[in-house]
């Protein structure tokens, strides 16, 4: 069964002809869920060949404009392209009516139930349970609210022995280890390294990361491998934060528009073995 | 001196990667308009090598979000980007609230100040006027409340014999023959055509037109030069509806993202030689 992310953004703040702000998919076991928004996301789905009416959920992990500008696109697309299935968006509150009041103008009623779900905890809170995924929303630090989404597959009698896999996704965020219990141990993290750490004066006045602090994050809370983007626009050349974070965390990778990463199935190991002499 | 308009965008209602949605770029003596702001516009202006920093005015005909989603990123990347200078935007006066709203919501406040012309005439009005050029808006017949754009070069006494280039914009609308006075006789017509003719039913439902449509009232209006836009998506190939309109206008061409038409200079035809034997 699938459980992969395609990264659809990788930039910061503006879009570029290399990179587009902000946007994941989650494909978990063929459920699709579309996590950040940024403008151009619908042609990146369209590039990736994700048909958009497969994705049943949106969410948004804040309201600055390079994780969201594309959403009400996207709603307006799906509309347009007839959809009748409910899309359930977990957003901040007030993306509600930024969303109505441009739907107003443009005298629109979406022909297809769009279930808000407002994200308000300031804990780590279970936002959406199916038989086979469980989906938590917790807190980043950032200059407005702004929430990391982790995704855990549930065990279950039928496939006992298997890894339930997970994936964790923190957008904007200052370093910050009040985090690290949210996403211990998780099979793939993604984590904001905006800058190269010798810019940390200016990643920290902004409330964004180093990529040698993405990494430190990544080691403290085990992970097993560490995806790092929301490159600032000022690098061309991504290898230098590729190689600060693999300083600290070797297994690091670059999370480039277009990229799909895959997390496998693993046996459980079984715990006997390890006692045998 | 420059008068050309680069198309940024000519699809309808949604983006594909062949054709992004509405948005053209006027450079009227290197001052430029920008006219619509589609979701992509920002990364259009940059494939065309457009400066953003040098637009000073916008221009948005409607608020249908193939004509305005991509305007917030505009307005944010310029801030982000450290514009100083004032921009100009004429739009629906419903449009300063989604733009506050959203500003608001990622706590931004602009650095250059953004100066706000509400369109709200029923008919055709002056809405700027430099020593070079004008600007009217005028009343297209659309769903909701629509404008067209009319730039006109002013005569002045350094340049007498200069033959005073234009342009119209009609954006989206269904057929409509009052639009031919605003329009009559300019150098360059741009009209919409969303539909080939067999579709005129399914044209007229929406408030928009047919090539031939479209053809027809550049002939009423004995322009001299028509361009084709806004196309619906079910056109991979824009052939047929360029040969339906140039079967009533044969001076016509597709408005095709990446084309920059020129407005040439030419001399004013001597009104006493038309009258020698």
């Amino acid at each position: 069964m699938i459980f992969s992310v395609t990264i659809l953004g990788s930039n910061s703040a503006i879009p570029t002809l290399q990179r587009n702000p902000s946007a994941h998919l989650l494909n978990a076991n063929e459920r699709l869920f579309l996590i950040d928004c940024a403008e151009g996301t619908q042609l990146q789905l369209r590039r990736c060949k994700i048909h958009f009416q497969r994705i049943k959920h949106v969410l948004i992990s804040h309201l600055h404009g390079d994780h969201f500008y594309g959403l009400i696109g996207f709603l307006t697309s799906l509309h347009l392209l007839g959809r009748k299935e409910e899309l359930h968006l977990y957003a901040n509150p007030g993306l509600r009516q930024i969303i109505d009041i441009q739907l107003a103008a443009s005298r629109t009623s979406l022909i297809y139930p769009l279930i808000f779900h407002p994200l308000v905890s300031n804990e780590k809170e279970l936002i959406l349970e199916t038989e086979r995924l469980q989906v938590f929303a917790f807190p980043l630090l950032h200059s407005v609210p702004t929430y990391g989404f982790l995704f855990v597959e549930k065990h279950n009698s039928s496939v006992r022995i298997r890894h339930a896999r997970s994936y964790a996704y923190c957008s904007d965020t200052a370093y910050s280890e009040d985090i690290i219990p949210y996403i211990k141990g998780v099979d793939l993290l993604y984590h904001e390294a905006t800058f190269l750490h010798e810019m940390a004066e200016s990643a920290h006045e902004k409330f964004h990361s180093t990529a040698f602090e993405a990494a430190t994050i990544a080691a403290r809370a085990n992970v097993k491998k560490l995806l790092i983007g929301h490159f600032s626009a000022r690098y061309d050349d991504l290898q230098p934060l590729l190689d600060e974070a693999k300083s600290v965390f070797p297994l690091t990778e670059l999370a480039e528009d277009g990229k799909k990463f895959d997390i496998c199935l693993t046996e459980n190991p079984d715990p006997l073995k390890n006692k045998l002499p």
